[in-house]
Order: structure tokens, then sequence, then C-alpha cells
């Protein structure tokens, strides 16, 4: 049976706000699940770099598009270590008091080892996968893709294993004294929007858009 | 006179898609403008940490909050190397084939050292400016910061000096054969929206939310 619970390490327990950490798989997974963009991070000649790049899960496993990767791990046949992280926020948080404006977020941080999906088979899988959930049965529906193309693309993944979950949620937390004062608090909800598609210039009609992208709450946006 | 264009070293000089790459200042400082989150990159025991937080902009430098730093920042008195990357997803962008498959965004990097901010006046008006910035003219109706407060906070800044813009705008670009095919290409728009505030339950009506909240688009959220 699979483990239903991440693995805490000195690096993946918070430290700080532990209250807020999570460590089961439904947690992370929900976080990833609701959104398509995740920040990679990756250390290149000792200092830090931090990539944005679209992302997608299957099974236990995350996918990402990696071009900033691809030289390094033509080099490191095991992986290179990654810290991947994916961030929703949900709302600003306004206190009565400076120290406690917060933000409501729900995130993910996930580490361990990138590793470049290298058979050609598996890459075209786990591509068709990623247009898919952008557009539910769009894969199919497309001008096929080449061997070039699949060759052209690198995809990169990592276990889900090592990591954690974090969640702000509710109303600002003031401290006790503070409540009575005549001072407004409250939340400023905030939410990723999605618009009606716009058609590209050069389709004359010769299609509509997929009736499939009117909903795409599953990506974490909510319709117009 | 400052410097109108950011360093271009190897790091920070765009090798894929370089079209998309911009290093003059403005378009630096527009994007990180247009937000309130960031992911900063550090590297801990040789291996890359990304954290979500909260940023501003204040001239030539940037701040946040920075706890996972602080640690690591006092045993170093000439900061650790940090990349700092800001990204808005602006759309989905639908091609005729999964190969251009894409996503419309504005997204910045700065690499450099970060510092702590020691000086106790120097954190009062950097958090000052943050406050200000989420609802402005908040700080002054604010209970009173405390030194104690001040002390707990940790605000970090990095120069705005090396680095690099990326922005991808518009429509699919397709293959030229791919045109005439009856598939539909397009965008789908994304926005992040700012919803109506809701008040704090404990508030009992003791305030009203302020109206300077009805806009919040120099944070880059679109009102309902």
């Amino acid at each position: 049976m699979e483990a239903k619970e991440l693995k805490r390490t000195t690096r993946s327990r918070l430290k700080r706000l532990p209250k807020r950490g999570h460590y089961d798989f439904e947690t992370m997974v929900a976080i990833l699940d609701a959104g398509f963009l995740c920040h990679v991070g990756y250390v290149v000649d000792g200092a830090p770099l931090v990539t944005p790049t679209a992302y997608w899960r299957e099974g236990r496993r995350v996918y990402w598009h990696g071009s900033h990767a691809s030289r390094m791990l033509t080099t490191a046949a095991t992986g290179v270590p990654v810290c991947l992280t994916v961030a929703h926020v949900d709302g600003l948080v306004m206190a009565r008091s400076a120290f406690h404006f917060s933000v409501n977020y729900r995130s993910a941080m996930l580490f361990g080892n990138a590793r470049m999906v290298e058979d050609i088979d598996e890459k075209k899988a786990a591509l068709k996968e990623f247009v898919n959930r952008m557009a539910s049965g769009r894969w199919d529906q497309l001008r096929a893709v080449t061997r070039k193309e699949l060759k052209a693309t690198t995809v990169l993944w990592m276990d889900i294993d090592e990591g954690s979950a974090k969640v702000r949620t509710g109303a600002p937390i003031d401290d006790e004294d503070d409540y009575a004062l005549p001072i407004w608090a409250g939340v400023v909800p905030i939410r990723m929007v999605a618009d009606k598609p716009v058609d590209d210039p050069r389709l004359d009609g010769k299609a509509k858009a997929p009736g499939v992208l009117a909903d795409l709450s599953h990506l974490g946006l909510a319709p117009k």
C-alpha cells in the first residue's frame, strides 16, 4: 500500500507557524490539482534559480516543462535536486494592527530530484495529459504531434514524496485587546478568473471554441 | 544617473526564447509593481528551497517577508544569494498543435544577495509602505506597531540590478501549414480578481471597510 503521508524531513517540516502545516497526500494533491503554474527552484553554480512553468500531476508524480534544467540533466543521470512550489492566493487578510496583516493561501512545497522523461511514448502520454487537462478531450482534435516535436520538448518529473502543504484561511487573528478598537478588519477575497475564450484572428470562423473551456474550475479558474 | 538597463549576466540572459526577454528597468518595475506575491529561491545545504511570500518595491529595491532566510542571514553579513521571481498569468494559449500550446504571462527574475533590514526605523518605514500598498493610507488608522513586533518581523531586501523580464502576449503562433486546419485556436484570458471585502465576524459593526479596497488594480487585482 502506498504511503498516505509525505516524508517529514528537516527541510520539509514547517518551522514557522507549524499549525498551518499539512503532510497528508490528500491535502498536497488537492493543492497541486487546483493550479497549473508552479515555481521550480534549481541550484546553478551554487546559486538559486527560480523559474515559473506549467505543471500537472499524475498519480504520485508531478510533471513540468523544464527547459532550464535540460542542460543540467544531461550530465546527471540520477536527477538534479529541485524544490517545486505551488501557491494559490485566496485573500488579503487585513488586521487591526500591521503585525497581523497576512494572506490567505494554499501552498505546496515538494523536495526531490528532477528527472527527464526520456522515452518518447511516455513523453507523448505526459503531454496528452497536459493538453487534456487544459481542455478536456482536446488532444485528439489537434494536429497530431510529430516525433521531432516530442524530441524538442523537455518534460521533467519528480515524485510526490517529501514535502509539505501550508494553508491559511479565515479572518484576521488580532491581539485580544485590539478587537475592541473601532478599526475595520476583514478579508479581501481573491480569485483567478477565466474569461470567455478569444478566437485567434487567423481562425476566420473555421471552428468554434470547445464548450469545455466554459468551465476551467479544475484548474483553479472561476468562470467570469 | 542610475542605470536604465539591468545587468545582463550569464544567468540573467535568456537562453530560451530570447525574443521574449526584456532588460530595461521600466519593464521590470511594471511587472514587479503589478503583484504582491513572489517566489524566493535560496540554497540550503546545497539544495534549492523556494518559498512564496509577499513583496513590495521601493525605488531600486525589492522587500519581502523572509523568515526562512533569517537563520541563514545571521551568519552572513554580506547577504545570501537569492533568486526572486514574480509571474503573472494572463492567458492560456491554445494552438492547433500540442507543441505550440503556451501561456501568456509577464514574469520577472532578479538575482542578487538578500540582506536583512536591521535598523528598527527603517523596518518600520518598510512595513508602512507594505501596508499602505495593500490599502492606501491604512497604516495611520491601525493600532500602532510596537517595538517588540518590529523586532519579531523579518524584512529582507535586494537590489533591482541583475535580472530579466519575460513577456508573452497575443494569439497562438502555429506552424504556417496548420492555419488552414479546421481546428479552433485562441486564448482563454486569465485575471486575478478581488471580491468585496468580508468583515471580520468579530467586528460587530464597529467600522466600515475602507473605500480604497474597492480598487486594488495597483496590486494586479481587477474588481469583481
